[in-house]
């Protein structure tokens, strides 16, 4: 594959940062991706968004040194928090730090590369609509449940945006099972399954999975945390069915491997809560923990199209 | 006013047909309106749609007759229920019955003039949007609040129609005042007002304003269910805010005219409800009973230059 043209792409999280080159693919295929390496987020509370355009332009050059066989023609880059996309900034990042940085413009400088900037939710999201579980649909909602819950909600075949704001659905409110309202991520997450089973069994330290395996083997407090977050996520699906006419909700994160275990009782609970309303599809994410990587390769070849028509350049 | 052109608006109501001619205004300005005239809604369970066709059809023969000043240059429609904007087509109306019923087809080669066809709520918020309270707002909600309750959702500049199911809040869950879930408009309506204090009050046959008033007067049933409709409100609007990222809001429809009695705890309580997301800004509607016509027209002008383009024609 000798001068293969690639997108390094990189999915920045609050611990972890994951990068990937995508390889050139046909439209309408799943590119490739080789060497897929994990590096831990360089962070600085003084200046966040410097040490991470630092980290990134370094790992750039490291990749591009050992990847001769490759030319990097472009960047796709992802961050959690409030990301204002079409402006290229991230608003806020409560684990990183940053607040209305921006990150599409000081990267381009640095690297004299385009370079495709997006939230990590709705980039994977983009993806899932693009090449995976999601395609050709018009109104959607992909769902990440893991420790948090963050969606990507698409309309009449656009991702809602709202500077950032937009889908948002781990901090929309539910009915707590105590009583009372609590955010949905706080009883429907599988940081929250872990945690809210922990408090009521000493010494427990597993996860979501753990759980899920006790309340199989009948273990009562395990059944109804389980049932919680199943009431919880079926409730916030409702909610984008009745308000905004999801037809297609795709599950991803690490509750999703759940399978059936949470797919069968959560689309039971989604079907006693709507009336009137179509039933929406639920379906598994298709493109599974790289989703990220691939949608920002994704929007990085259209920020080169840009980047190339605004230069005048072709090549 | 002499051959003053003018579009011919219809806003189509379970029992009301209200009809208006809107006179050609400024781009940017609030269009005069006269002859507003009401009718009773031709129903015919047997054939629904095409009894409305007919009806409206000798309706705009009527006007321009008597209207020989003006000419009709196109028709604005607007009716409840699912509507499906892009295709033109009534699918599904409870009180009205028609299912699938292609409008705005019908109508053109009935009329020979172009139709707009829209939905009641989203058509009025168009208006809204346009020329009133919530004017170069990109992610607004339109909360009409009567008898029942319905909602036109903007994000990023565009109104949401999802085939016709966005926006139908109402028919959303919240936490029931007596607990478990119930639709929003159960609790948070003017018509749920009116019949959740008459069910606790034998004899009452007042409506929601006088619900208020007797609130107001130290009522403490009264109180109650005012308070009610206020926490169901402010659910709806908060979930709107965390889900799709709504920073403005614009109450219309009856309950809306009580002003500061509903805007001020309404306001306190989605604050309460809301943590990191900006609070969204609460306006009564501008427009007022007009604002369906008013969007009517705004979108007939539109479909008739397209009907003027489609034809090549250019008077």
């Amino acid at each position: 594959m000798e001068n293969t043209s690639a997108v390094l792409a990189f999915d920045v999280g609050g611990t972890d940062t994951k990068a990937g080159l995508v390889l050139g693919a046909d439209p309408g295929q799943i590119p490739e991706i080789v060497d897929i390496q994990r590096f831990r987020t360089a962070l600085d509370p003084g200046r966040p968004g410097e040490v991470l355009v630092d980290f990134l332009a370094e790992l750039v050059q490291r990749y591009q040194s050992q990847h001769p066989e490759v030319r990097i023609e472009a960047v796709g880059l992802t961050v959690p928090g409030l990301v204002d996309e079409v402006r290229g900034v991230g608003v806020y990042a409560a684990n990183l730090g940053w607040r209305e940085f921006p990150f599409r413009a000081v990267l381009e400088d640095r690297l004299g590369l385009p370079v495709a900037f997006g939230h990590d939710v709705g980039t994977a999201g983009d993806a899932e609509v693009a090449l995976g579980a999601a395609r050709h649909a018009d109104n959607a909602m992909i769902l990440v449940v893991g420790t948090g819950i963050a969606a990507a909600l698409y309309v009449d075949g656009q991702r809602l945006k709202a500077g950032g704001y937009a889908g948002e659905v781990g901090h929309a409110l539910a009915p707590h099972p105590d009583g009372g309202l609590g955010i949905v991520e706080g009883t429907g997450s599988a940081g929250a399954i872990a945690k809210r089973y922990a408090a009521r069994t000493p010494g427990f330290d597993g996860g979501a999975r753990e759980v899920l395996a006790l309340a199989k083997q009948g273990d009562a407090t395990a059944g109804e945390v389980w049932a919680d977050a199943v009431q919880t996520l079926a409730f916030s699906i409702a909610q984008a069915v009745a308000m905004i006419g999801t037809s297609k909700v795709v599950l991803g994160g690490g509750l999703a491997e759940s399978g059936d275990d949470l797919m069968l009782p959560l689309s039971r609970r989604i079907d006693e809560l709507l009336s009137f309303q179509p039933r929406p599809e639920l379906l598994r994410a298709a493109l599974g923990q790289n989703a990220g990587l691939i949608g920002s390769a994704l929007k990085a070849h259209q920020r080169r199209a840009e980047w190339l028509a605004a230069s005048g350049a072709t090549r």
